[in-house]
Formats: C-alpha cells, structure tokens, sequence
C-alpha cells in the first residue's frame, strides 16, 4: 500500500501561535488535525473537547493538535473575531487555522475541500512523514483514538513506548466507597 | 529495568467461560485484568463499562480482558449467585475469577494481596510475556488506556498496526447539524 | 373523576427505618414509593439517584420517599443481606421495604402485583389522602417530576407554595467563564 | 412580603418571534426568563438545554420561556448575525431578545443591570402578574426547576394541576433489561 502526502493547509490567519503552521513545519511529528466549525453543536460538545483531552494526555510526545476552522455554513456569523473569542471562552489552547474560503463562490473552504472532508467535526491523523493515515468524520471513541495515536508514535520512535499521561485517574478516599471505587481498609501499597 | 511476572491468579470459580484462566493459558496475548466487586458503585458506573469497551473495540486482537471479583468487604452480600445474575443483567459478557477468600480471617482476598492491590476498580495491564506493567487504582480515561494496549501488543506483534475497531463513530445526517456534527451541503467524499 | 385508594404494601421487611412503614402511618403526606430491584441497571443508574435527589431536594416537605425492593428475577442473587449491602454502598438513605414473595409460586412480589407494576423501576405518586395518582415506568424526567410533587404538596397544603430546595446551585467565579457559566465582571448584587 | 414588579426588558432586535415582547404583552402568564451569552459554555451547556426542556415540557401551560442575549464581554463576537446563526444550529426555538447595549460605554447591557443580573447563565422566575419571584445565577436541577414553575401555575390558575408533559420516559422492551429498566415476564397491566 502506498500512503498519500497529505493536502498543503492553505490558511488565512492562525491563533494561538505566534507563526503559521504547516505540515513541512511539523514534520516528524503525529499530527492530529481536528477540523470543526465554532456552531456546530457535535464539535463543541464532543470533538473540541476530545481534541484537548489529546492535547493534554500526549503533551510530552512528538505530537502536535491542530485545529481547522472550515466554516462551510454561516460564513457571517464565524469570522475571525467571533472565532477568536470563542477559543478564548471554550480555553482552547492549541494552534488553530482558518480554512481559506472557497474559490469562486465554493461554499466550501479550499483545505477541506482538499482531504474531500464530509462535515465537521473531522479528525484527520498525518504520520511524522506528513502522510495522511486516517480521515473520520463524525464522533468516534478515546480508546480508539488512543490506540492509533500511539501506534503512529511508535512507527515513527521505534522502541519504548511513551509513556503517555493518565489524565483523569482519581484520587480516592482511604477506606470507603465513593462515586470512583472502593478503598481496601487496610491501603496496603502505593501504585 | 527488570520487570516482575505478574502473581498468579487464585480463584474459586469462574463464569463466562468454559473453563478456568491462568496466566499460563493466556501467556501470547495481552491480558487487561479488571478487578472488581459487584457492589462498588464506581466499578459499576465506569469501571466495568470501560473493560467491556476494551473487549470490544480490541476484539480481534491477541488481547483478553479477564474480570476477578476480589470481594474485601459485604462477603455475604457477593456471593457466587448474585455475581452470576450481576453479570447476566449487566451483559458482562468477559469471563470472571471469583478471587480466593483470604487466609486465617483475612477479609482481602488472595489475589488481590498478591498484587497488592489498594482497592476496587483496578486495572492491571500484563504483557504477551506474562509480566506486570502497570496497575491502576480508581477510575482512568479511555485515551491512556487505548494508548497503553496498543504499545503492549505491539511491543509483542510488531509490524503493522492492529486494527483497532471505531465502536463508536456515528453516522451523521447529510446535510444539517446534529449532536454529532454538521454534514457539508455536498457530501463529496466517503471516509 | 375518582380517585382510587392505594393498595397496601405487603413487606417481609424494612430497612433505613426503625419500624415498618404503611399507607395509613403516612396518611397526611405525600409519597414517592420508588419499586427498584437492587441488579437492575436502569434502576442503579437513573431511578434510585432520581428518588435520592427527591428526597434532598423536598427534606423539608411533608412529602416521603420509600424504596419498595420489588425482586421479581434472579430472587436467590438478591436476597435481604445483599439488597443491605447494597443501600450502604450505595449510600441510600431512605426507608426500603422488601416486597412479599409471590403466592403459590408466582415470581412477581405481592404488591408489585396489586399495583400491576410492568417492571422496574416504576415510581407511584401517592397524594396525602393515600390515594393512587400517578405510575411510571421507566426513566422520566425531572421537571416532571417536580412539577407533579409540587401539586401534590399544594393541593395537601394550599396557601404560600413550600419552599423547594435548590440542591445544585453551584457557585461560580467571580470573573470568568467556566463549565457553569460565566460571571459579570462587577459582581454587582447577590441573588 | 410586598414583590416587586419585574424590570421591563429593554431590547434592540427579537429573534424566534414575529413582534418584540414585553413583561406587558406576557401578563397572565408565567415567564421563565433565560439570559445567555452564546459563548458563555455553562449556558450552552447546561442552561439553554434546560430552558428548551421547559418549553417542551410545559408545552400547555400559560407559561412562556423567553431568551435574553445578555452581552457583557467580546460584543464584536456576538453580534445579531452570529446570534442568528447560533439559535439556528442549536435549534433553539423559543422567542429570544437582544439586552441593549450598556449606555455611557457600560459593558454590562440595560436589562442584564436593571435585574442586577451576576452573570450567564441566569434564570429569571416572573409570575403572571409581572412580579419577579426568583433569579438564579448558575446551574440549578430540573426536580427544583419543575416545582416552582409548577407553584408559580397554580397560585395563577388554581384548581386541578396543569397537566405537565413526560417529555422523556422511555418505551421499555417487555421481558428483559436494558439501561432504562426491568420489565416483568408478563406484562401485565399498562400504565
């Protein structure tokens, strides 16, 4: 099988970095490219947020989230100022681009009409070598996302595996149930 | 680092399964030991239905998840007979060790003193090899935990990827917003 | 329109009071009798927490919630040491009584049958007369629930409506947004 | 007690709704009154859902929920067209007013300071006679929610309760359990 270089980002502006990103930029490391729309309600209550729980678990491995603002509808109502506040509300702190508009009255921006995207939001996977592995549209699970991310790190750094960061593990009480589990009464050893 | 195999499990029983497990039995396949008591309310909000998301979305990789009922409190309450109708109405459909009860009054049960286990939900991660990697006390995300199978199996299968199954990715409408997300006007491409 | 008296509960035993409880001992106040069985998994995760908040949300009403364990399955798992355990660990607190086995072999309980409950859980509504006003179900939403205790409570006791607790308000910041809302950046007046 | 009469909603657009509003034109019925900022998370979240939960479910009564567009931070983002864009996607249908802007170049805009509203999302309570009866700044549950709309019905149309709508009980199957409940083997009586 041969993989396919991904599409070139063709941006307007970009927020949260101090530079435009592109995918010569970022070569050699796992991109996850999270395509959304800031009114689409799936984006803002599923993929926004799966997109940063990304961000934060894998924060000390060769891999970059960016984000995709392909605004195919609404085109008035999410420009760049909208779009700026927006992040800042919903603390999205990862790089995000603005698609360039469509051309000749294409509804559709020029980056999501080039990986073919069906909607927001979409998630695209691009390997260290800049080639595109896998393109989802619509909400999909952590275990999954987990699980490829990781299989393209270890493509690309062979040998141990990182040791990525449990996000969420909980605190529990010391000897009594709560809404996490249940604590054995004698708290025997450490992790 | 040298890493330790893991204890051996000592059980009374076992549902869900023909016959008996052993780390032996087992030994080539990645194994996520689930212990549980069927009345902590954490293992059964989360916990359980975090190992049935692993059965399924590794189904056809060399990967097991095996429960063990590792009662250290309400004995009388957990008995063999309310386990199985536990696991009947809740479709736990992995197999599950009743763990050992502990020797001379020991209210923790025995193999959860060998692993030292702190308390229930925990999650065990072994390797192909039979060796413990990590375990997890209380409740962890599903990102960390997609990540870690996949480093596991492919640090014993290496090549290519394992497949990991998308359990949960949605079909959306054609064109309009749901709680998924928002489909394109012209819905170009399939994924 | 008449209204029908409620069919007496018929119980083998109580817990969480220290006496039995009936129909007439609670004549005057309006009662949530909430029919549960303790492995039925709509019931552990939607209608004991419902009929908990219930009970918080009303303390200071003339209103009572009783848990009827209405075992109509697997009546061997669900025993009266298991159904204790349970309401510990699930930290409920209101009275439970345990309905009477079925009659010449019959699986269904006594009073899951005079009330011809379809399964569990079913919530009633029993006005202060003691007569039957609402059966439910299934799952069903809060609002209606509040809406229907209140006419209850106001058609015992008209006049100044009875003060309903707020058991959710959460205190926000003083000047940000976060997953509650966001604050005004004077915080002029309280509420 | 003497209640005071509800501050009148000074407004530049109406969205959702042929003619503008006003306390007035409302009288005789109960007003449950949202104020939001569409990129304040906690009211999309949390407090838009619930308000559209209200309309549904009280769909009968001489009850109206009504939306305020309560700007008081990033004002270029949030602009009459994005608005529309936003109640468009999120399909929120009730009627929805835009507070007019702060005068002498106050931020927080005149209805949201005539109320001394704290912030979004806020929950104005108003009876059919035009008096304010609650405001709730933040998050609050549906079981209280429900009750005092119903109290606020009641005191304005006494007599046998508004018959308030079970928006979300769910059809259960009808000899086995799944996330919502239990059904008995024979069905044996509709509700």
């Amino acid at each position: 099988m041969t993989l396919r270089p991904a599409p070139a980002w063709r941006t307007t502006a970009w927020l949260n970095t101090p530079q435009p990103l592109s995918l010569e930029r970022l070569r050699g490391k796992v991109i996850l490219l999270h395509a959304f729309q800031m009114l689409c309600p799936g984006c803002v209550a599923r993929g926004i947020p799966q997109a940063q729980r990304v961000a934060e678990v894998f924060a000390g491995a060769p891999l970059v989230v960016v984000g995709l603002h392909t605004v195919f509808e609404h085109h008035e109502a999410m420009k760049l100022e909208s779009l700026r506040a927006f992040l800042h509300e919903y603390r999205v702190k990862f790089p995000v681009g603005v698609d360039a508009p469509g051309e000749a009255g294409d509804p559709i921006p020029q980056t999501m009409s080039a990986y073919a995207m069906r909607g927001t939001p979409t998630t695209v996977l691009i390997d260290a070598q800049g080639r595109l592995r896998r393109q989802i549209f619509g909400v999909h699970d952590d275990l999954w996302l987990g699980a490829e991310l990781q299989s393209l790190l270890l493509e690309a750094h062979p040998g141990p595996a990182f040791d990525v960061r449990r996000s969420k593990t909980q605190v529990l009480p010391s000897a009594a149930c709560d809404d996490s589990g249940c604590a054995a009464p004698s708290d025997a050893a450490p992790d």
